[in-house]
């Protein structure tokens, strides 16, 4: 096992009915601003929730967090905070709004250039508190200190993160993943999915209780997915799918192991150039690289076939590879294709995404820094 | 699923030469009270280990705190803080001297009787904070804020818990281990199982997630425990037993589910007045309280066999048993009896244990409240 830090401070409140205990989360006779997407709250019930626990708060309010939120439009929002004094943010919504939240952030008491913090990874020395009411369980933003921003100008979607944007504490209700489109719960579960399998493909670290905590993750996910899908208020289906995107990335499962973030990096491009969803990226990328990197990912591949698709007949080349198969397929069955094709994405732009990744420094990629140029190429021309 | 609040602030360093980071970990320019017990951290070099890394601190020290730490003795350091004005707490040693140390945080700012602390369950207002630097993996202290304190007068052993006892860190240095005896780490393991099937071994409440999790801490204890056993110096070893103590009782796995503390609540009656090892009661109490309660328990023990022992021939009531008989074959072979008559306590003293338990009003216990003094006595006869 590696050496590890491990420290999560997010005070999680989870199932039916927590949007009650706003009142005593956020604190007392502070300015607070609500932010929002594009006002699905407001349809399903949530924003009245909210409103509702905080009646009497100094309530300011900041909507139209879009998917992949910009910086662009971010910065609004911080010359809010930053005119109206808030010394607390609220963030109701999926991982966008999260994520643009914890920007806002880290941006409202920066005094510099605000891009430099996602751009150049300044680390922030102060932000203001946030907390959250999750509506769509995928990015594990909930329970940890990252984000993800893109800057609408140059087509950059870039991830970055401090211990100062966890969270306070994250309000999870499975009642409000109800009205949630088939195609975000899709992707919730996907975006899940591979943030599980990017800390557990890797290779072999003699870290027994990570590697099952991973498993118990994905095949969880793989009960739970279709079960989520079939009715969409089955709440404790909808619980379990909620609970697993968490653990996904809350720092656990990824104590003491290896890393691979490939995927997501790879992806990034596909959106920021492309538009496509963010996990429709992971669905894609995903399979290819695992087939691209089936020998330095051997023994995890074969472990992995083995103990989430009880896949026990045949040679290791062969459990091997229909451990990718059976995960490209039930990317496929939630509905996600994993075919570069589906979204009309051309092969003549592959060489562009790899030129972005290495102009970015982002190049070796992978557990091993083994994902080179060339790979990132291999991989693409196999999703076509 | 069950509605619950998660929330574990613990930071944990985690590996070999963790110690070393203690410097950055305490606050800066108060007096600290470093706590400890009989003196092993002297003989193994972790004593000399945390002076170093604190040199130069203001550094007082209380140490002696016993195995199964009483009031009475705790008193001493309480009142040597005050005295002395200590304003942050370091227990260096295993479950007893942090759980001591647990007390003294709560206790040194009480104004009132210490005792009712814990014989009452007094909520504290405000605690000393406290770190922590384990090294006896087992009860999961160091990430969680519950304690065990005894009194020796009464000889009453008595849980407590509060969300301010929380360590604010603990380091885990898996080489501090390598000098447990046998019967310390068979004991560990023991107890981290038990913890585990307290939380797990209750009745289904649709949360797979939280059953997987319990279930990869299980599995894991059952292979690394006899390889930590066979050689005392594998860290790989020692490092994941260690993980999966603290995983044991750090609020994950018994988030959203039902819990069963009836092992332990009859345990501590055996230690208290029979002086006991905590783990060797509960590897006494539990395969019989299994067994008592088959009926009620019946779902979760069938689960338990297959997934946890692959046991999948025969009938639900023969796989169960083959469940329960594994449970104590494994306990036994770390080393733990799992009957009263290794220990030379005889039935005569099983009403008084169920007396006690009575007074103490903490009938019936387990996850239905269906454990009953009557029940009491038949798992300690079956434990004879």
């Amino acid at each position: 096992m590696q050496n590890f830090t491990y420290h999560n401070p997010t005070r999680i409140l989870f199932g039916a009915g927590q949007i009650g205990s706003l009142r005593r989360e956020v604190p007392q006779g502070v300015r607070i601003l609500l932010t929002y997407g594009g006002g699905s709250i407001k349809a399903n019930g949530v924003y009245d929730q909210v409103k509702k626990a905080l009646a009497g708060f100094d309530l300011l309010e900041f909507g139209g967090i879009e998917p992949n939120p910009t910086f662009e439009y971010l910065m609004k929002g911080v010359e809010l905070a930053r005119q109206e004094k808030v010394e607390f943010l609220l963030a109701v919504g999926g991982g966008s709004v999260v994520d643009g939240t914890k920007f806002m952030a880290a941006a409202v008491p920066y005094q510099g250039n605000e891009w430099d913090l996602v751009g150049r990874h300044i680390a922030p020395r102060s932000a203001l508190p946030l907390g959250a009411v999750l509506t769509l369980p995928a990015t594990g933003t909930e329970s940890n200190g990252n984000a993800v921003v893109t800057r609408a100008a140059t087509r950059e979607k870039i991830a970055f993160s401090s211990p100062l944007l966890f969270p306070r504490f994250s309000i999870l209700d499975p009642e409000t993943t109800f009205t949630l489109s088939s195609r975000q719960v899709a992707n919730g579960v996907v975006d899940a999915f591979v943030h599980t399998l990017e800390q557990y493909l890797t290779y072999p670290a003699d870290a027994p209780l990570q590697d099952r905590f991973a498993e118990s993750i994905l095949r969880t996910l793989i009960e739970e997915g279709p079960r989520t899908l079939a009715d969409p208020t089955d709440y404790n289906a909808r619980a379990n799918v909620m609970w697993c995107a968490t653990q996904a990335l809350n720092g656990l499962i990824g104590a003491g192991v290896p890393h691979d973030w490939a995927t997501h990096a790879i992806g990034h491009e596909l959106t920021a150039f492309h538009g496509l969803d963010h996990a429709q990226t992971l669905a894609i990328v995903l399979p290819n690289l695992l087939w691209v990197q089936r020998t330095p990912k051997r023994e995890k591949l074969v472990q992995y076939a083995e103990r989430v698709w009880e896949i026990r007949q045949g040679t290791e080349a062969v459990r091997l590879e229909k451990g990718i198969i059976a995960t490209r397929a039930f990317f496929e069955a939630m509905g996600n294709p994993t075919h570069l094709s589906a979204y009309a994405v051309g092969e003549e732009r592959f060489p562009e995404i790899a030129e972005r990744l290495e102009a970015r420094k982002a190049l070796p990629l992978g557990e091993r820094k083994d994902i080179t140029r060339e790979k990132v190429l291999e991989i693409l021309a196999l999703a076509r």
